[in-house]
């Protein structure tokens, strides 16, 4: 196989974005079809990165012979099922996050990845940026020394919709996963134990909807380290996501990525513009490091390097967040399981 | 009263700080007297700074009728003593922090200095350090909206030996209160519970003398803002005080000050000196700020800017800090005042 | 025309780029046809992006009737040639820097394109740099006041081979030439004395060719406006380019682009990776919005944003430093014309 | 010798920062006398400080037995003067730059403190600010290898009295005079050659007075290296003093300095305070640090820091760079002493 053979379900914003990725970004991958529900959609991507063929259903996609694998990038609710139906059909799988909100069918749709033997990789595209993956550097390196605490701000520029937030699982399962996989892939151990304070600030619609907008999540590693993660819905001067690491020999800290470097000095302040404000700016070349990861995990036969339990612990982490702002009091990840 | 006269009692670190400032720095006031149970650092102190006498006890200073106000600044077990002691005397008072480890010894001492009604100031020196200034004045001002989120980190070069940490009352009680005095400064409100994530991560006999080294702390504010507190007793890269306060509007960070701006290109990296390392050079200024705020509401009879109760609250914070980490559970300060 | 046809002339490092960008990044235009004196070099091209066809000279692209425009991207001493014969064969052209090394043939390529009515845009990518643009516009819009004084750095991280300098034209030829050219598009106005101060530095055998490696360039502008470009050939920190200018209400400065916002913190110093050591890394965006920029200045017949008298101003500009250097005075432009 | 006993004359602004310096923070200086043709600003100078004796005239103060060392503070046109009589009365000389805008003024005043013998050191205060130490160093150190270039840019807030430019004799012998210092300090070499490009921008009224306000000045020295200052008498953003200095290993640059390190993020910007807007502020430490020096200087007997000829030579790059400017061509300083 000297070209992956992609199918894409999914011709969103994200699905879209994928589509041109593995269209024109990485010489190795073939675009042959993409499938929506909004049919549309599927034909202005499939137009605009010159994909050959719209299929008319999901199913079209798995049954075609000739692709080796599908990128799921459908709403949420059709993760897990897909998982399983693409896994049947001996395809490899990279599937947006989260797999689902419940755990019996993350479990369900994991299992039958591991049943058909197919790759399955989990659209956690931070760790491709350029930013963490410098600084899961230092930490593997020992350029810090052993770390010791996690500072995460995550911080969006404005909320979803209302209408969204209600299906979305709620913050944490929605926003907080990248932050939950974050502090995994940075410290490279499990959590234990997690402690929410949390709060409706942005907006009292949040909390009516029973979800809040901020928090402050304490965790607690297996290996010792301490982490916090800093979630607002809204941040007035846009999208900030920066961590720092504190290290028995160091620190490293990230600042965010701006559309330019230039600085203004006038008689009132000295001034810079803001970060960039949307996620796809922010992220565009960790979409295609992820992109290209996969492709590669499966041409060369390799582990991908965010497996589907990577998909999973996000959502156990996600589930003792929640229960702990519910109960007030910390808990540990083992009572999710049991 | 148009210069203000003053006692010193206790030479060591501090106390020749406060004497080169009342002396030299600050011409509305004048050293009279000073005392050290070590008298040949009396002597010096005295010497140094041009003071015309070395008292051969704490009781000659307060005897003294020409002095108008002390500047306590002997061992921490003595310090509720002699705000007592110095305010049946009729004395103006400045005290280091903290008052004491107890709570009754506290109130004993605030007490008596109410009663007397002379005017106490506690050495919280940080709340005149030009950045944490400035951040208090950009949230009264609205600059970035109401607060919401809080985050401060403090840590040490370096632990301090063994035999103090043993007398210190702990790491809550002598370093972290600091903090939670900034948190109460900055945010402009009260905690009302405190949940400890702790841990012995620099030195095990730290942790054999019963206290701890790293902690984070978060705190929960009657007006909703919730905070943490970053503590290391040791940081590689030097003396790391810095503060992030998030708010509805934007927000506000502080960096660590340096003794130089310059900044260094080669073949390997772009490089800084490290941040000043000594608490002395990183908070010069605000100790001469502190004192002047301090002769100056004795000279125009205003309210100290840190009054006797704000020595009293960060040690009822430490004492919830200890009681949670100690339980593994949030803790309110109500449970401590009961 | 919905989409403009382009063809390519040349398929080296730059032709390569061009290829990218108009077979992918743009869907406002698709590339015919591309030609390359080494064939290996335009097929391997031609895979990649999915070229359709490999001219087997400049010639048969400048006949193919289907083509509207050509990018000219073919060595130096054939550009100014080719400008006539595309301009002839009435197809608008978009030609890398520098035109020529003299004026006599830059002139004769002006008027050919300019008696066929074709456009012709000049290929100083970095006025699309999204940090020089940022200083044009707050030169445009007033923020700083009136324009005072410039500073340009320009350092390469390494000097070319030397094999090329001594075909290049020298350093103010093929170097400089985007720095005049950059003070020209920021100050938005013309300089009229030139004075250098130069030498050889980085390595005598580009002394002995004849050409220097360092200099630091004086230009007077006819508005007043005072400024200065700093070369090197070599840095040992990378590829450095940055802008000052200052105005009389503020000034505006931009730093480098990093791979990285990381900043590590160690016991001696804290640091940051390199910036971008290559100027593909570094100017990546810009060169997608400079091909932008031609093929929708085509498509709605507006005028090109870098014309032909852009690229035949900076060669005078460098032949006035050139001039400087050799006589130790400072030189009018006015002279190189007469 | 164990305390330098110090006698000033010229109680304005820099004299009453010595005053207090030489008072209250060097342990190793005792002021005894003062004098100011300004009586009044002598006694209050004196009350502050605690100096015993106001003097009725310099004669009385250079006639003092007791007094080991004269700070000369007066204005410019009296220096060299006073220069020549403190040497005649065998008191070693600490004297604020210019020393005159003569040479023959300057060389008089030379020789009479080289005959004397007493140490003689000029006021530049810039090399003992923590910054450019810092780049001194770097250089020294051979940090950044061989120094090849050089930019000081050195702007001050505002312009000064249009009666203050009229005697201050012109902005290179005013102005740039500390940049001149500066420039032969960090690279550790001699100018040989000058050329100036310069305007009159910030005011007309000081074109009208013969004198320019914004200048471009290009420095070649003796070991190859090649540097400019970029000077403006108005800055609206503040005082911008700051260096870059570019060698074969890498570059140093400083920053300036800033009363805070708070950063504001607001939906307009990222914003920080101005620098310190006056040269008090900037350069209190190395105002303290050059008086140090001279103390020390004299109780160790050792060679001043910034001796004699360091106050001449850049007189002589002041002429140098106004010949320039008033021919319009490179101008060697050797035109000057002809």
């Amino acid at each position: 196989m000297s070209k992956l053979r992609v199918g894409i379900i999914g011709a969103g914003r994200i699905g879209a974005v994928h589509a041109e990725t593995a269209s024109f970004r990485l010489p190795e991958s073939q675009v042959l079809s993409i499938f929506d529900v909004n049919r549309p959609a599927a034909e202005a991507v499939a137009a605009r990165c010159g994909i050959p063929a719209v299929a008319n259903s999901a199913a079209e996609i798995l049954a075609d012979p000739r692709i080796d694998a599908v990128l799921i990038c459908s709403s949420t609710d059709t993760h897990a099922g897909l998982i399983t139906l693409t896994a049947q059909a001996g395809k490899h799988i990279f599937c947006e996050k989260p797999i689902a909100h419940s755990l019996p069918q993350i479990d369900a749709a994991l299992a039958a990845a591991n049943t058909a033997g197919v790759k399955l990789q989990i659209g956690f595209n931070r760790r491709f940026d350029s930013n963490f993956a410098r600084v899961r550097q230092a930490i593997l390196s020992g350029e810090i020394g052993t770390a010791r605490l996690l500072h995460i701000i995550s911080r969006d520029p404005a909320p979803p919709p209302l209408s969204y937030i209600k299906v979305s699982g709620g913050m944490f399962m929605d926003m907080t996963i990248h932050d939950f996989d974050m502090a995994r892939f940075l410290i490279g151990d499990e959590v234990e134990e997690i402690y929410t304070a949390g709060a409706v600030m942005v907006d009292p619609a949040i909390g009516e909807a029973g979800d809040l907008d901020t928090a402050i999540i304490t965790l607690r590693f297996r290996n010792g380290v301490i982490g916090t993660i800093e979630n607002s819905r809204q941040a007035a001067y846009g999208y900030d996501q920066r961590v720092e690491v504190f290290g028995s020999e160091g620190k490293i800290s990230t600042a965010n990525n701006f559309p330019n470097q230039a600085e203004v000095s006038t008689g009132s302040n000295i001034r810079r513009d803001l970060p960039f404000n949307f996620f796809m700016d922010r992220y565009t070349d960790s979409y295609v490091s992820e992109l290209r990861s996969f492709v590669n995990a499966i041409l060369d036969n390799q582990p991908t390097e965010v497996e589907g339990v990577d998909g999973r612990i996000p959502v156990v982490m996600a589930m003792a967040a929640r229960k702990s702002y519910d109960e007030g009091r910390p808990v540990r990840l083992s009572e999710i399981e049991n």
